[in-house]
């Protein structure tokens, strides 16, 4: 067993050599959606591979049919050391549109926002490559410190969560021996406050879809076929406006199947986080819930299934106007899955909806993205407990146990390929605009991150 | 008076120069739509000046705001003979989506797509610059022939009419002494069918809007903030979706104001042209009519009013799926009007449609593009029957009348800003895919077009 102390020390005294180090990966541009930075996703998996060898971890890259993976793994101080899995993500999302950021998405940088207060700017600053090298600073600093690891350690670093992970679950499989640790830590999370750190115990589910009507056989002149011809456009903003009802229900038949109310004591506890709806949406420049009546923002966000419209288009969208009926109008539709609803019967029951409503002599295509259920992890691990009182004692207040609105399939996937439950606990804050333009990672998180982990480890291996 | 046959022999003797000529006007690309193409735009203006001088034109290319137009004289053979003013456009659509393109859509080329059949591929062939060469050959050839033109002619050719003739109606009112003759020739418009020439007498107007709904003042993780925060795609769906019932009918309040049942004995005319559904749909892949039910498809598209959907964009459009709430969605919308309809009411009740479906947190912005009322010309006109008889002796069937699904809104400017009707004649075919990728032109159009035009100008002299 090693002191913490020096552990800490070490973290500060290196901060800024650690800023160096996720600058350097910041600035590799692992876009893993779009095929034009294929170099740059296995560019950014041999940095880390590298990393992780120069602290002594046996770390290598591995193929697979998309972006590769990153496994590593550093003996503990005794065989019987608690054994775990840390997984994070080294690909980021798309960066349009270009013009809205303040500065390059791949060139990170170091800001004074306020006094005190720094941030570090840049795609993936937050989601994820920030969080993931909280975690191997942490190892650094332990190895620099005291010369080992506290626990048994291995790590996961996949490169296409942001496109809906097709490799993860093959891989996961292929390589469960190797993989299988006393229990995962996931860090893609986020706190609950910038002074209160979080641990997440639910996790939304997602589906996927992408369809695309199709109607004339070309592009039309509006003039000439206006009013006579079907318009492509017309019929997916029918389908679209029909999946919710006025009180923002979704009509899909089916969908709400599994969907559980959330117990009243778990909603007395989040009532006591005191968030309201304008201090929820305020920040966006909005006020209103737009989902269910009735609920909370939080029972909204952590307990409820929803279907956003992630992207549309048809028809002509450049400048000025164009007179046309287009041939086709496709849409980018995902559902936030709660509790026990079926990926698979929501796909399904939303493909036979839309088809319900193509006219007969037009056509729908489909195309899937991915789809995981939700996750509810247990209250009562005595990980759990452990990692919220090193967190506790990390930051001005103590850790809360929250729910989180997105889905990180990997948490799913570990309990079914690994048998394995996992600890979810991140640095990231709700305005870090990940997935946006001017993402940004506080520097508090960044810093205090790494200190939480040394923490963790040290809690865990008492 | 001259004699008819030279023109018309020397119009068969020089197809092939006037094909040359076509050509290099066709590949100028001017797009009037999109700024990166002024200096083509001009570069056809004076392409069309110069072409004209060379004939025997007092011709130049007259600046405006936009791009510029064309104005061209000729004497004819006395003072008191008939004026006329012919009108076509330069500008032609954008090519978008460029990769459903055979051939460049600037490369111009004669194919035999069947034994005797040719055609003239190119953007702008059929929209409008073969349609206005015709009648520029047909001056031409009456030069050659006779060194005179039967009739005092005016030209003006527009670079602004894809784009919504913004520096139409100030041109025609600062020169209106010069432009105003006995009666317009307008050539933009299409033939019944490949045997049949047609004048058109109804036209619809055109409302042309653009929509921008805004809701949070960033892009938004969908899972963070799904079921919470506004989703502006989805509130634009539902405004399109609620602007036709479940009859095709548009319910904007006020829209059918003005809007009168056709007369049965004009229903019955076009009845006898044997137009099926079927006929009318099959060739663009499509079957059923979409617009109001119990109405034919001429009724619909010749003298029903209609709002269609242009174009569509917002959230994540690129390859993959990125989970994103957009800050924005917007499209682009026009209505054609008939009979009495009021543009400026109908833009004001689609406004105020729009703002009643916009909620409380978010905003909406409009941006006008072009509003012209629907023309209903006289039957009786002796310009009209002088014209019908020249059109019947140079095509296989006599000429019809027809309505015109799609604006020209010269035709209007024309009666209220110089006082003076206009003769709709073309030779365009409905298979042309103008707007489209592949527009064409026949070369029977463009050939017996200008023989058309020769006897028509014949006729008018008499």
């Amino acid at each position: 067993m090693t002191a913490l102390a020096p552990v800490l020390d070490t973290l500060d005294a290196t901060l800024d050599a650690s800023l160096d180090r996720l600058f350097d990966l910041l600035r590799i541009q692992s876009i893993s959606t779009d095929p034009a930075y294929r170099d740059q996703c296995r560019q950014a998996a041999e940095w880390l591979a590298k990393d992780l060898q120069s602290i002594g971890f046996s770390a290598s890259v591995r193929d697979t049919t998309g972006h590769p993976m990153v496994v590593a793994h550093h003996d503990g101080p005794s065989p019987d050391a608690p054994h775990v899995l840390f997984y994070g993500h080294y690909d980021v999302q798309p960066v349009d549109p270009l013009n809205l950021w303040e500065s390059d998405p791949f060139e990170p940088s170091l800001k004074e926002v306020s006094p005190g207060r720094r941030i570090i700017t840049g795609r993936g600053s937050a989601d994820d490559k920030g969080q993931l090298m909280t975690f191997v600073e942490a190892c650094r600093a332990y190895k620099q410190a005291h010369g080992a690891l506290p626990c048994r350690v291995s790590i996961l670093f996949e490169g296409e969560e942001e496109s809906g992970s097709p490799s993860l679950k093959p891989f996961l499989e292929a390589n469960a021996a190797e993989l299988k640790a006393d229990f995962a830590l996931v860090c893609d999370t986020g706190m609950w406050d910038r002074d209160t750190p979080a641990i997440s115990t639910g996790l939304r589910g997602l589906v996927g879809e992408e369809i695309t009507v199709k109607a004339a056989n070309r592009d039309l002149h509006s003039g000439s076929f206006g009013g006579a011809a079907a318009n492509p456009i017309r019929i997916l903003a029918k389908i679209l406006a029909d999946i919710h009802d006025e009180t923002g229900r979704v009509t899909i038949p089916g969908f709400y199947d599994g969907v559980e109310e959330t117990p009243s004591q778990v909603l007395a506890s989040w009532e006591t986080l005191g968030e309201t709806a304008e201090d929820f949406l305020g920040p966006i420049g909005l006020s209103i819930p737009s989902g269910e009546k009735g609920r909370s923002v939080l029972e909204l966000v952590w307990a409820r299934p929803t279907a956003e419209f992630n992207g549309i288009i048809g028809g002509y969208t450049g400048k000025g106007f164009k007179t046309v009926i287009a041939a086709e109008a496709s849409s980018k539709i995902s559902f936030r899955l709660v509790h026990k609803q079926d990926p698979i019967k929501i796909r399904d029951a939303f493909r036979d909806f839309v088809r319900a409503r193509i006219p007969a002599d037009c056509s729908v295509e489909f195309h899937e993205h991915g789809g995981s259920p939700a996750i509810q992890l247990s209250y009562d691990s005595p990980f759990l407990a452990k990692a919220k009182d090193a967190l506790s004692d990390e930051w001005p207040k103590p850790a809360v146990m929250i729910a989180m609105g997105g889905s990180i399939p990997i948490v799913g996937d570990f309990q079914t390929y690994l048998g394995m439950e996992s600890l979810l606990v991140g640095f990231g804050l709700s305005d870090d605009r990940i997935h946006s333009p001017n993402e940004k990672y506080e520097l508090s998180s960044f810093h205090k991150g790494q200190r939480s982990w040394a923490r963790i480890l040290d809690a865990l291996a008492r």
